[in-house]
């Protein structure tokens, strides 16, 4: 096991009618002038924001309202947002909405506390200082309500890059599922998708003997495999919500990640995918999981093993250890498919001939993608080939 | 799913050699005169207490000394320690040891920022501030390193009492899993007993549709099962001491137990024994545990049955899930006793005869223990004479 630092510092008050504590939360978390930073117009039709604003009003808490963040969310809005804390003097930023709000957000909280400019953190500069963050989710998927990171796409070509840091973590994190129950069944089979994502960039590592984050690995992702389905069978379902959103959290405050390498390839491979075409990750990620899988397993058919037979219930083939991994990715993708997700290029909507594109946007040049197995340029190109077919 | 807060603020360090850093935490953490607090002289033997001074030194850090620190701790060192704060105007108590030293640091916190008696707060008295508490790990066990509460022995009776509030969880915790390596057999075996307990106190619960915890709950049982023979066969393993002592702070620090009730009948069963005899707590639960079981069994067979399919690999018996269910009662005892822990009474040394008196001591009156099955005085009385045989 590899030496780590675990912090979690983020209060999480989960369940329902939650949402009408938000501004008792700020209050204790020390915010007085707030900007309610969210993205689609279901925040306001919904009746949420309103509700927010009179939680709000009943502690005495000045606010500024920012809407319009998009699915994959620009780099120009968070501009606008630097510039608003800035003029109003706002020292608390509350995300309303999904991961997009949430990064959003976070990337707000840092630009206005920085004279630079924020894009300088996505770039690599590390992140000392924020505005503190508190976020209302309503969509099951990112774990950023929970995470130390952010990613935001520069529009001058759809760059999509990440950036992280302690006191990104948001301090308080509303979680009522209830609030989930009126995603379409698409964004709920997304979510769920880039929730697995998170725990199996971390499960498919080379540090050996971590028992003990393997088996909570599994735990999510089994969790996830049962409750899915119930959720889209039945939108309504809260249990079934209630799991999944608990399990987006935990999938990615990093809990199930301590101790071992991550790798995060698929992720970055993804991030093209969703620059260059606007797609949902989620559904990016269903299409390039598969494909990285059925390249590296390989490395370590063993784990592939045993992924297959903890998370999938498959038998264990003694003998050929090799057919047990194979079955393992198919059970994945034949569960992608069934709740709806694509899972292969052109279902997503990406085109063959734009891999040199996606491989030029990624932009390795001679340095290598990843941990599990070290991708080079050559590599990259044919995992993207393997999510045509 | 139960609407709940999550708040595990705590900072871990975790790994090799991360003792080295405990001054510099404890001056992230805003402390500058400090109590260190422990228990044995094996923290004094090994060198351990020289380091850690030696790191307060070296970022001018003020300490005062207090050790001895017993199992079981006891009520009277706490004044002790609450004096010393007052008197020194200490603003910090390091904790160095395992979950007793923890326990002891928690109770001194909340006495040396109280006027009145600490032992109000493990009568009910709500907590509401404390001193800052750190804490450097030396045995897994407890959970205390990120946990909310804390246990303290009355000597006047020797009453075990709990108390718990969101200030007594450590800022930091320091987990060097090379520490635990020194441990006896026994201790390592009461240590393991004590998380498996603090997991399935939360795992037996009448609240339904928490599939999330529930396979939270078994992967950190998985866990330990196959981590704690490894240690007792090899006490240099640092993997398996690592996964151990990981397994025992998300035992208890409630990622595993968030969105449903938790009985804790067992523990307050088990104090009465370990108050009684001054038994390692670990030992008194491998006693009390299986009891309780066999007692509630079929108040939700089909859980228990989960339990002995998912934790302990039973074949379903799907004519009979009683079976399965009493034949993951019986791989636990067998479990138990093959790390080396008592079953029954005798072989703790409690007597039969003290039945009543432990009945007594626990004082249920009219009132009912625990919360998966409500018990009686009449049932407490018969679960511990079903651990008599």
């Amino acid at each position: 096991m590899n030496n780590f630092n675990f912090y979690s510092p983020t209060y999480f008050a989960f369940g329902k009618g939650r949402e009408a504590d938000a501004g008792k939360y700020v209050k204790r978390f020390g915010g007085s002038r707030v900007l309610i930073h969210y993205g689609s117009g279901s925040v306001v039709k919904s009746g949420l924001l309103e509700r927010i604003k009179a939680s709000l009003l009943k502690e005495n808490i000045h606010y500024v309202e920012l809407g319009g963040v998009l699915p994959n969310p620009r780099s120009g809005l968070v501009y606008q947002g630097i510039e608003i804390c800035k003029r109003e003097k706002l020292d608390f930023v509350l995300a309303v909405g999904g991961g997009s709000a949430i990064d959003s957000a976070k990337a707000i909280a840092l630009g206005a506390v920085y004279e630079g400019d924020y894009w300088d953190f996505y770039q690599g500069k590390r992140v000392e200082n924020a505005l503190k963050v508190g976020t209302i989710l309503t969509l099951s998927a990112a774990g950023s309500e929970g995470s130390n990171s952010s990613v935001i796409t520069l529009e001058e070509g759809m760059l999509k890059r990440a950036c992280g840091g302690d006191v990104m973590r948001p301090v308080f994190s509303i979680l009522n599922p209830e609030l989930t129950c009126t995603l379409p069944a698409y964004q709920t089979a997304c979510g769920a998708t880039d929730m697995m994502a998170h725990v199996m960039e971390r499960y498919f590592t080379n540090t050996q003997n971590v028992e003990i984050t393997d088996r909570l690995c599994e735990g999510i992702l089994l969790s996830i495999i049962k409750e899915v389905p119930k959720a889209l069978a039945n939108p309504n379902d809260y249990e079934a919500r209630a799991n999944i959103m608990w399990a987006g959290m935990v999938a990615h405050n990093d809990i199930c990640g301590v101790g071992r390498d991550s790798d995060w390839s698929t992720h970055q491979m993804e991030h093209e995918l969703s620059g260059l075409y606007d797609v949902a990750h989620g559904a990016g990620l269903a299409v390039m999981f598969p494909a990285w899988m059925k390249y590296v397993m390989h490395h370590d058919v063993q784990r592939f093993a045993q992924f297959a037979v903890r998370v999938w219930g498959c038998e264990m083939d003694f003998q050929c250890p090799e057919n047990t991994a194979k079955q393992g990715i198919l059970k994945y993708e034949q569960f992608l498919s069934s709740i709806g997700m694509p899972i292969r290029f052109d279902e997503l909507g990406a085109k063959e001939e734009d891999i040199e594109l996606l491989v030029k946007t990624l932009g390795l040049g001679n340095r290598t993608l990843g941990s599990f197995v070290k991708l080079t340029e050559g590599d990259v190109r044919k995992i993207y080939e393997l999510a045509v077919y």
